[in-house]
């Protein structure tokens, strides 16, 4: 308790005889540019209202939650109690972005009551960073509330306008929809266009889209609403009410659509809410994180930033091979596999895997991602099915321990991969013997994939029970020391705090959408807004060969420079980095591939130069533990000149910088490989211009000039 | 094949060009008693039905499946294909109630096409016993047909009158309901007073009942309805039409009310119709065993019928002591249990489970049942929570090893308690430690419970999820040779043999209910043609104090006379039997208690001499490789004399029968523990009429007379 919490309980003393003041509250950031005001209405409801160097980013908004079958903690509040507290400190992540990361916040923890049944109450714990406002609601434990079910969440952000927005429609199961811009007043007739085809969703029937949710006002603001440390919670989604610009908490259900199954002493995960009148902030922000519970693993010296290549992307192109070993169409997890016709292309074979690890040996790379190695994939997908795979029998083509031999012979781990086809009771069951037989076989990370309709059935990609399985993956991953990779799970939300060895996610549209109909060139300075606000994504980047047609009349194009795939490494921040290509092409363009042999996947500091969601983004990263610094900057369809200013780097030093920027005739869908390489000397006061193609990038390695 | 086959093949090659003779078929049972006739009706859909001694048992009633989003598998069937088959083999289970089984059955298996959709296909496989009708419908792997979801199977029981029925109420969550006995058109006037309240129940909104279902006819048939082999598919219950007289096929659904997720290569549990005109011939079928495959099993030596008592009967009676340990209404499994507060009346501490082991070691049991000795109980019932247990936390005054190694020291096996408060998702992700703490603390065998509303929510106790699940957990808990009695879960359908370790169920209103309600006298000689028909049950028997007023204020009973909870070792066939009662109320009646030192729970054959399902039961069993033969009988709320002809005893031996009899003055609810005991000697020309008092029993222990 420090000395302005004791100064408020002065406060309260004076003020229990003033309701109408004690029922006001406000609160300022530590450098004063936000203001959160918080009230009690007629009904006893409370709202709250955030406001940045005094322009509204937040207009009074209610909160509360709705339960089952009891009274609703939504009104009928007073004010019983608050308290203040001011943080600042400096903690250091496992891995990250930096390796330090300050922690600096005003916060109000108010204390309500609901007199008319019995003093049940709650408390509302508010934290003003200088970069946004989270807030979450707790449940203590109390004789007059022990077990409660959630019907909804109603809480509220209500805007002062019709922001600019970045969006993905609301959906139970996905978020690997493309993005939308557009004005919030324009959600209703696009959503229908923007619900594409996805395997397995379930969109909201109400108008509703998904966090993070990136806004910029008219008065300049760029607002962020997303959750933080999301734990035995369903996610939140947000429904949108266009005629009063409220958007509205909406919990992803349950089969039977309870929203949360809760027992007191617990809380809600974290809203929050970041805001700036720079865009950059925005990306700098470390709020999430921030908010996230320190992890309790006792060692952490087995979790390691990894960048691997894998037996993966020849499965998106024309003819190469397939996950599949056998041609049947029916088949059974106790069927004998080794009675299977084989395709003749199956992709994880022994000595495909070795010709892999022979690659990431001989160029640096970590480890070798192998799909398709276990028995099941020639029927796994899209008959809500629960045993599809069993996670440790291999094909007969494919020696697990022959496998991980080799690779350990040179430096090399097997990434193990576990697609769960979403049956998510079939892989808990199976967990401790997956991870066991890892363990047995030298194998330290794995791949995890929920595509398909979600066992239990009727629960969602998003619900409670699967966020709970995913945590639950995590920890126990953890107990075998096992890094965890998850695509197609709930969007991170900064858990990896908590859990460093969930290293990374996918949860969104990714490289492997280039295949299957592209992605617009605009869509990873979105996503640096949205999908990596709430932690790191396993984008895959890397891909060389963008027009597709060469393998086959597939016209599919991946719509970048060859060189946005290279500055990917930088702005796509993950601990956990693919060189996705086929490992010919990176053998058709040694000097480019330079930059991915290079480039780090752990870092001492990050610097947001420039930023504009949609349009582009350019950050410098300084390598972990070394002088090395790389710059990554990517654009949208039109073309720009990025500017680099290299105050990021020490003074009094002189560098080499190594460019790796578009050609002038390239761009995403012309000569997309035409790229230049050049180094300059550059210091910290160097300036480059530098043009950047239409859905191009600029990728910059710099090192110290060398003594001798 | 054989030449009845190939007779039918010629046959069928002769009546191709006549499709209404194809279309009728008929098979007579090995002894002819029974005649099975089977047809198409005009649209198709195939109709069955079925005679015993020309009285018809079964009228024609229809078969088929409606399934969801595809046409159904009802009609527009012609028969394709026609084969039989003639089987005779004797077999011999790993326990049971004789040491050799004899499986004895005329088969006929029906190709059924329709033709309007690509001749996709199914086949009906009918197998007529000497005792009954069994038959399944059969989904061949086939290119028209690979996944499909059951929207429900349509299978009609049509009763050729008003029989006189033994019924509980159709839930989908419990079958712990008291019999009721009417007549099939009195079930709609009877089933609300019937539908009484249990813990988790979920009763079936159209009028229907459970199954086994024990009827008898006005022509004096004796028809029981269940099913056999119930795995991966949703338990039968039985919708009743009473004004047709025809029960039908009603599966219990998932969440989102789906009643089977199916992939082609599978079929139907067997429908199964015993039938007789000898009520002791339902006692004796062998049917539903017949119809389970053989185990898979290696080695079953680790599979060992038990007799046991446990920490279990006290929590039950006034005052004694309590499952939990503290006396918190609102506790996590993550909370620190060292810090609970001791509520003093903890059952299993390891001085009290040690003074148990005493008893079990003095008095020749194999094993203790410990319950409540696990984190967890202070408040884990009715609250729909996931993480209630960990099965592997003592609570601070249970010492596990220690208890392990006392009881090896003294011959005595702890028996492990995992209540899983119908968190299946919890038990599961837990199962391979629970099972490997089990097997490094010498724990062999566990009893598992389902109290509560199942998880994953929505799922029901008898779902095919759940029906998975319970065979999951006997699959796995062989993997650590540990033997299986689950309670709560889904009744019992023969898969004993096929997973011999799976060694007892509940799964009907037992032994505790006396201490909350009362069983009404008659229970047992119900339970022995209904709930026994699908396998052995753990009853729990052996109360001696059945006035529980002894204990305190609370004025319960148990319905029997004290002999009776002797018979029921006979008669309510195990070969898991516990002693539930307190040691102190043994040693009271040591002479009596004799008896149940001196059964025998495994068996080389048994004999049913008296029955008439509601009114008694007499049995008597051979001790498996031992010249010791027990009886058994038990008679309702009626006195009765019992007449045992002892002609089951190998001719010219003379044997001492001691004989444990109700005193005159006894009965079930004054004087019931006034009994006499007194030796006979018997030869197979022997006969007994024998006084058994209202609600009481009989038990006779047979031996050898001794040659000194």
């Amino acid at each position: 308790m420090n000395n302005l919490r004791i100064e408020l309980i002065i406060f309260i003393g004076f003020l229990c005889l003033n309701i109408s003041l004690l029922n006001a509250q406000n609160l300022k950031s530590p450098n004063g540019n936000l203001e959160l005001k918080i009230k009690l209405n007629e009904e006893g409801t409370p709202l709250y209202s955030l406001n940045y160097k005094n322009i509204s980013a937040i207009l009074p908004s209610k909160l509360g939650i709705e339960l089952k079958d009891i009274p609703s903690l939504i009104d009928g509040f007073k004010i019983d109690e608050i308290n203040t507290d001011e943080i600042d400190e400096n903690w250091s992540p496992v891995w990250g972005k930096q390796k330090t990361i300050r922690n600096n916040y005003n916060e109000l923890v108010i204390k309500l009551i609901q007199p008319e049944l019995d003093n049940r109450h709650i408390f509302l714990r508010f934290r003003l960073f200088n970069d946004g406002l989270a807030f979450r609601y707790e449940f203590p434990k109390q004789a007059t509330l022990n077990y409660f079910v959630i019907k909804e969440e109603h809480t509220e952000f209500s805007l002062n306008g019709d922001h600019k927005i970045f969006w993905i429609p609301g959906d139970y199961d996905t978020n690997e929809y493309a993005y939308t811009t557009s004005k919030i007043s324009e959600i209703p007739s696009k959503i229908e266009e923007a619900t594409i085809f996805i395997n397995s969703q379930t969109p909201i029937q109400e108008l509703a889209v998904q966090t993070p949710s990136m806004m910029k006002s008219d008065d300049g603001l760029y607002i962020n609403i997303h959750e933080a440390a999301l734990q035995n919670y369903a996610a939140m989604e947000l429904n949108v009410d266009v005629a009063n610009k409220i958007m509205s908490s909406h919990l992803v259900p349950d089969a039977l659509g309870n929203k949360g199954f809760m027992q007191t002493n617990t809380q809600s995960p974290w809203r929050t809410i970041i805001v700036s009148d720079d865009a950059r902030d925005i990306l700098a922000s470390n709020m999430i994180v921030n908010l996230n519970a320190p992890t309790e693993y006792e060692d952490t010296s087995w979790i390691k930033p990894t960048k691997y290549i894998g037996v993966w992307w020849e499965y998106f192109v024309e003819g190469k091979s397939t996950w599949a070993y056998g041609t049947e169409t029916n088949v059974k997890l106790n069927d004998n596999f080794r009675e299977l016709t084989p395709n003749g292309r199956h992709g994880a074979t022994t000595k495909h895997v070795k010709d892999y690890v022979d690659f990431a040996s001989e160029n640096g790379f970590d480890a070798v991602l192998v799909e398709g190695w276990n028995i099941g994939w020639e029927d796994w997908i899209g008959h809500w099915k629960e045993n599809v795979f069993d996670f440790t029998t291999p094909y007969p083509d494919f020696d697990v321990k022959e496998v991980g031999t080799y690779a350990e012979s040179k430096g090399v781990k097997i990434m193990m991969h576990h697609e769960t086809s979403a049956s998510a009771t079939n892989y808990e069951r199976r967990l401790d013997r997956a991870f066991d037989f890892m363990n047995k076989n030298g194998y330290t990370s794995v791949k995890t994939g929920y595509v398909g309709q979600i066992i239990p059935r009727g629960e969602h990609h998003d619900s409670q029970w699967m966020v709970n399985h995913y945590s639950h993956v995590a920890k126990r991953a953890a107990d075998y020391k096992i890094m965890v990779n998850s695509h197609e799970a709930v969007r991170p939300t900064g858990l990896h705090r908590t859990y460093p060895n969930w290293i990374a996610q996918e949860s969104a549209r990714g490289t492997e959408f280039e295949a299957m109909g592209g992605l617009a060139p605009e869509h990873a300075s979105i996503l640096a807004f949205t999908r990596l606000i709430g932690g790191p994504m396993d984008y895959t980047p890397g891909i060389f060969q963008t027009d597709l047609s060469h393998y086959g009349k597939n016209k599919q194009r991946v719509n970048t420079t060859l060189v946005k795939q290279l500055a990917y490494y930088v702005t796509m921040y993950s601990p956990l980095q693919m060189a996705a290509d086929l490992p010919e092409n990176y053998k058709r363009f040694p000097d480019a591939f330079q930059f991915i042999k290079d480039v780090a996947v752990d870092w001492d500091n990050s610097w947001y130069l420039e930023a504009e969601p949609g349009d582009y983004v350019t950050i410098a990263r300084k390598e972990k533990g070394k002088e090395n610094w790389f710059v990554g900057s990517i654009t949208d369809e039109n073309s720009r000149t990025a500017i680099i200013e290299f105050s990021f780097l020490p003074k009094n030093e002189k560098y080499v910088a190594t460019v790796y920027a578009d050609a002038k005739d390239a761009s995403y869908d012309v000569n997309p490989q035409n790229y230049t390489i050049k180094s300059i000397i550059v210091n910290s006061k160097s300036r480059l211009k530098q043009y950047i193609a239409p859905g191009g990038g600029l990728a910059i390695s710099i090192k110290k000039v060398s003594e001798n």
